[in-house]
C-alpha cells in the first residue's frame, strides 16, 4: 500500500524560489577579483538565475548540457549554481589550480558546452581554449564594459551582457528528482581524473543533512563564509544549505590571505566559517601577529585534511571559537562525518574532549560506514580496530561519469581511507588504503610513523612508505627532510621511536632527501617518492 | 541525463538502526501507566523494535496492514513506532480521547489487524472490541504477570509475552520509499474523521526539515520531554527526529499535571519540550505557586492553537525559556512553520520581538504556502491582506485514505485557515476560514472580535459567528459567557469595542449563553453553537 503523501520532486530550483519568499532580503556579501566589495539580496540572486536560465535557453542549450565554470567564491558563480542547475542543466565546477593540460583534458571529458570564467583566469584560459574542443561560449564573469579587446578567444562575451539582456521571469522546469544536477572531478593522484555527477535528489538531501544541528548548525541567525571553494564539491554544499536556511553569505573572492578574510569577518558579522587548515594557519598567523580577536565568530569547520591538535586549542583557548573537524570526499557530495559532541561528553575534562575533537567525527543520517579488515569482512566499532572505511547512502556516487565500472564494492563505496569507529560512532582516519603499510600480517599507520618523526626538533617533513621486504612483505622506511641547518642522523631518529610506538611499528630504516613531492592541494605525492626511491634496498634485505 | 548516485530508498528501518549504531547508549526515559520510571537506550528500542516485527511476521501479517495504537508517551510505544513501520506494515496512531463509537467507525475503516493498548484504556477497549471487526489480535502494553485475568476481550496478549518470545535479530526489508508508513485521523468538527496516510518518505524528509536549526533545532546535546501526544500526528516527528539526531527522550506517560512534568524536566536534565497551551498553563500554575525555576530547560515549542501572549512573557522574562510557536496540522505530518527570529531581529527591542513571536512562523522549506481569497487569486505576502492559506510540498496531503476525492485545489490543500503571510515570510493565522465572516465584500475574524469580548472583565467566554443579513451577506455577532458573580450588558458590550476595531467590524449583537460547546480538544463547535442560535434573527432584519 503507498502513502497518500503528494509526490513532489526534490529540485534545485525550489530552493532558490524558498530564498526569494522567504528571505528575499537577505545579504550576500563578495570580494570581487576587483577587490571591492559587492552585496545584494537572496531576491536578486533569485531574479539573476533565473536570467542566467533564459540565457542559456537563448542558446537552445539540451537539458543535461554542461555548463562549466572556473571561479571563486562570489555572487556571479552563486547565481550559477541555481540558473544551470535549476533549468535542467548540469553546473561543471572546474579547479582551476589544476595544470592546463588537465584543464583541457577534464573539459573535454565532460564536453562542456559554455565555460564562464573569472578574469583571474583569463591568462589559464587563453592557453586552453584553442584544445576545448566542445565549448561553444566562453564567458568572462565580468562588467560589460571590462571586457578586453583581442583576448583570442573567439565569441567571448562578458557574463552582464550575457545574462543583462534577458528576462528575470522564468517558470523553472519540473522533472524527475534523479536528474544530474552538478558534477566536480576528483583530483586524483593517479590516472586520469574522475567525476561524480551529483543530482538533484543528493543534492536536497545534503542540504538537509548540512544544516542539521549536529552537522554545521545553519540557521537564519548565522553568517557564513565558506573558505572552501564552490570550485571544489560544492563549498561542501553550503551555498544550497544557505538557500534552504536564509544564512547571510559572505564570500571572499580571491583574497584568502589572513588580513583579508579577517576583516570580511569583522565588518560582515560572520559567525561561522569552513575550511581547510592552511587558510586558518594564515589567519591565526595574521591575528597573533596584530593582537586582534574575533567579535562575532563562534564555530568553523576544518576539514580536507586532518587539523593539527595546536590548532583546535589556539582557536578554542586564544579565540574562543569551537572547532569541529569534518571529513568528505568529492564522492560524497562530500558531507560524511562532523564532530560535535554528545551530551554525555559535555561535563567531560578539556583533554577528553579535545580526544574526541581529533577524530573526523559521527556519519551524518543518510551515510552508512563500515570499515573492513582484508578479508573484506567488517571490524568492530570499539574505536581500535582499524580498516578500509566504506560508505554508501544517497548522496554517496554510485558510478562515475563514463565510468566503464562501478566503485562500489557488494554496494558500498570504498574511501580509500583507513579508520577507526567507536561505540559512539565517532571515525578516525587512520591512513590512506594505498599508504598502509602491511607488516607480516598487521597493519601499520603511515600517518602515525610520520607524526613521530615530525615530533624531533630537526625534523620539517616526514613521509613514511612501506618497502617490499620477502618476509614480511612490508616494512616501514621514513623519507626525512631536515629543517634548514638542522643535523640529525638515522640512528638518532631511529632511536626516537623508542618507546613512542611498538618496536615492530618502528621503521626499517631512514632515508634524508631535498623535498617530498607534493599534489596540486599540497598532499604529499607518495607515489612520486617511490619512483624516486625506486632503486632503495631495505637494510639486511 | 540522471545523476549517478547511490539510489537508496529513504526507509524508517534505516532511522533505528542509525540509532543503534551512532548512539546506541542514548538513554529514553519514560514513565509508565504505573506510575515508576522506566529507563533503557536506543540499543534496547532497536532491539525491541525487531521483535515487534518478528511478531507481526508471525502472525503472517501482509504487508500494508494497519496495526494500531492507543497509547501514551512510552517506551513500548516508540519500539512499535519503528517495529510497525520499519517491517512494511501501517502505524495507526488512535486517539484514546475520543467517543467509544468513533473509536469503533475509526478502528472499522482503518481495517486495524492489530491493536496494542495501555492499561489507562482497558476499560474503553472493553466497550467497543466486540464492534471492531477486522481486528485479529489485541495486546496490552504491559508485563506478562500484569494481564486481568477475565477482560472479556478474546485472545488478550500482553505486550511482553507477545513480543518476549520473539528473536531480536530482523532483516528489515527494502522496498519502495512511497510505501505507506503510517496513519492518524483527524477530529473532523463535522463528519466522519479522515485518514492521512503517511510514506517512508514523507515521514523521513520531515525528520530532517524537524530537526534543523530554525525549526525544532535537535541534536545529540538535547534531552527532549515531548508532552505532544504520539497518539497524535507523531507528537510532532519528535520519535523520528530523535533516532535520526540521538537526543535524549524524555516520556510523560499519562502524567501530564504540573508537577509530575516539572519533576520530570529537572531529574533527567530536559532541554526542550513541545506541546500545546494547556499543559504549558498547568506546569506555569505548579511552578509559581511553589515558587520553582528551571534547571535546564532552555526551549520549549508551542502549537496546536495559538499561544497566548502573557504565556509566552511568563516563559521568557519569568523563567529564561525562550518560546517557539509553531503550527501544523495532520495532514502536514504535521509541522508546517515555526516561528524562530532571523539575523536581523535579534536587535530589535522585546516589544517588537513580540509581535514576531506572536505570529506562527515561516514556512519550513519543503512546504510552499500562499494565501488566496475568494477568486482563488494569491494575495500579496505584505503582513495585511488575509485569504484561505494553501500549502504544498513532499509531507502534505493529496488524498484522504479511502477519499473520494481529492481534498486539492490545481495541487494545493486548502488549510481551512485564513492567514497572513508577511515580507519575512512569517505566517499568522487571523482565522478558520468556516467561521470567518464575510461581511460586504470584506472579511471579519471572528477571532478579533472574541479576543476584545475576552478582555472584558465579566467575560469568561466568547464565540462570534457569522449571521445571514440580506444587505451584508453575513454580520458578526458575538456569544458571551459571564464570569459567575459578573454582569454586564448587551449595549455596554458593544460600546467596549469602540476605539478597538473598525466600527464596520463591531459586532451587532451579542447574546448571553449558558456555556459554548467545546469539542474533544477544547476547541469551540461554532457549528453546534449555530444549532443552539438557529431561531436567532439579527437587530433590525
Amino acid at each position: 500500500m503507498l502513502g497518500l503523501m503528494q509526490n513532489q520532486p526534490m529540485l534545485i530550483s525550489s530552493l532558490i524560489d524558498y530564498a526569494e519568499r522567504h528571505h528575499g532580503d537577505g545579504e550576500i556579501v563578495s570580494r570581487r577579483v576587483e577587490g571591492d566589495i559587492h552585496r545584494y539580496t537572496w531576491a536578486d540572486v533569485a531574479k539573476r538565475s533565473r536570467q542566467v536560465a533564459n540565457a542559456l535557453d537563448g542558446m537552445q542549450l539540451k537539458q543535461g548540457s554542461r555548463v562549466a565554470t572556473v571561479a571563486w567564491n562570489g555572487y556571479r558563480h552563486l547565481e550559477l549554481y541555481f540558473g544551470v542547475s535549476g533549468s535542467g542543466r548540469v553546473l561543471h565546477t572546474l579547479n582551476p589550480r589544476l595544470h592546463p593540460d588537465q584543464v583541457v583534458w577534464i573539459a573535454n571529458h565532460a564536453e562542456d558546452e559554455v565555460v564562464c570564467f573569472e578574469t583571474s583566469f583569463l591568462a589559464l584560459i587563453q592557453a586552453v581554449h584553442a584544445r576545448c574542443t566542445t565549448v561553444k561560449q566562453w564567458v568572462l564573469m565580468c562588467d560589460a564594459d571590462k571586457l578586453p579587446a583581442d583576448t583570442g578567444i573567439p565569441g567571448l562575451i562578458s557574463y552582464e551582457a550575457w545574462v543583462g539582456k534577458e528576462a528575470n521571469t522564468y517558470t523553472w522546469p519540473v522533472f524527475d528528482e534523479n536528474t544530474a544536477s552538478s558534477m566536480c572531478y576528483t583530483s586524483g593522484t593517479t590516472g586520469h581524473p574522475k567525476a561524480a555527477l551529483y543530482s538533484h535528489r543528493s543534492t536536497i538531501l545534503h542540504a538537509y543533512a548540512a544544516a542539521l544541528p549536529d552537522v554545521m548548525c545553519i540557521s537564519a541567525r548565522d553568517s557564513i563564509l565558506p573558505v572552501v571553494p564552490m570550485f571544489h564539491v560544492n563549498a561542501w554544499g553550503i551555498p544550497y544549505s544557505a538557500a534552504l536556511t536564509g544564512c547571510k553569505l559572505v564570500f571572499p573572492g580571491p583574497a584568502l590571505d589572513g588580513k583579508s578574510v579577517y576583516e570580511l569577518m569583522e565588518t560582515e558579522g560572520v559567525t561561522y566559517s569552513a575550511g581547510v587548515p592552511t587558510v586558518w594557519q594564515m589567519l591565526l598567523g595574521h591575528m597573533k601577529a596584530n593582537n586582534l580577536k574575533f567579535s562575532t565568530l563562534k564555530r568553523t569547520v576544518i576539514g580536507g585534511s586532518a587539523c593539527p591538535p595546536a590548532m583546535i586549542t589556539a582557536f578554542n583557548d586564544d579565540y574562543g571559537v569551537e572547532v569541529l573537524h569534518a571529513w568528505g570526499m568529492t564522492e560524497l557530495s562530500p558531507l560524511g562525518t562532523l564532530c560535535t559532541l554528545k551530551n554525555k561528553h559535555l561535563g567531560l575534562p578539556e583533554a577528553e574532549k579535545m580526544k574526541i575533537r581529533l577524530k573526523q567525527g559521527r556519519g551524518i543520517y543518510g551515510i552508512d560506514m563500515k570499515i573492513v579488515g582484508d578479508d573484506g569482512n567488517a571490524l568492530p566499532h570499539d574505536g581500535k580496530a582499524y580498516g578500509d572505511l566504506m560508505v554508501k547512502g544517497p548522496w554517496v556516487v554510485r558510478d562515475y561519469y563514463k565510468g566503464e565500472s562501478s566503485p562500489l564494492i557488494n554496494g558500498w563505496f570504498p574511501t580509500g581511507d583507513v579508520a577507526t569507529i567507536d561505540a559512539d560512532g565517532f571515525m578516525q582516519i587512520t591512513d590512506r588504503s594505498k599508504d598502509v603499510i602491511k607488516s607480516g600480517g598487521e597493519w601499520i599507520s603511515s600517518i602515525d610513523i610520520e607524526n613521530i618523526a615530525m615530533a624531533h626538533p630537526a625534523v620539517q617533513m616526514a613521509a613514511c612508505i612501506g618497502m617490499r621486504h620477502p618476509k614480511w612483505d612490508e616494512r616501514p622506511i621514513v623519507a626525512v627532510v631536515k629543517k634548514p641547518g638542522a643535523e640529525v642522523t638515522r640512528d638518532e631518529l631511529i632511536a626516537f621511536y623508542e618507546g613512542k610506538t611498538a618496536k615492530w611499528q618502528v621503521p626499517d630504516d631512514v632515508v634524508f632527501v631535498d623535498a617530498i613531492p607534493l599534489g596540486a592541494t599540497g598532499k604529499m605525492l607518495k607515489t612520486r617518492l617511490r619512483e624516486v626511491l625506486k632503486d632503495y634496498v631495505l637494510p639486511g634485505v
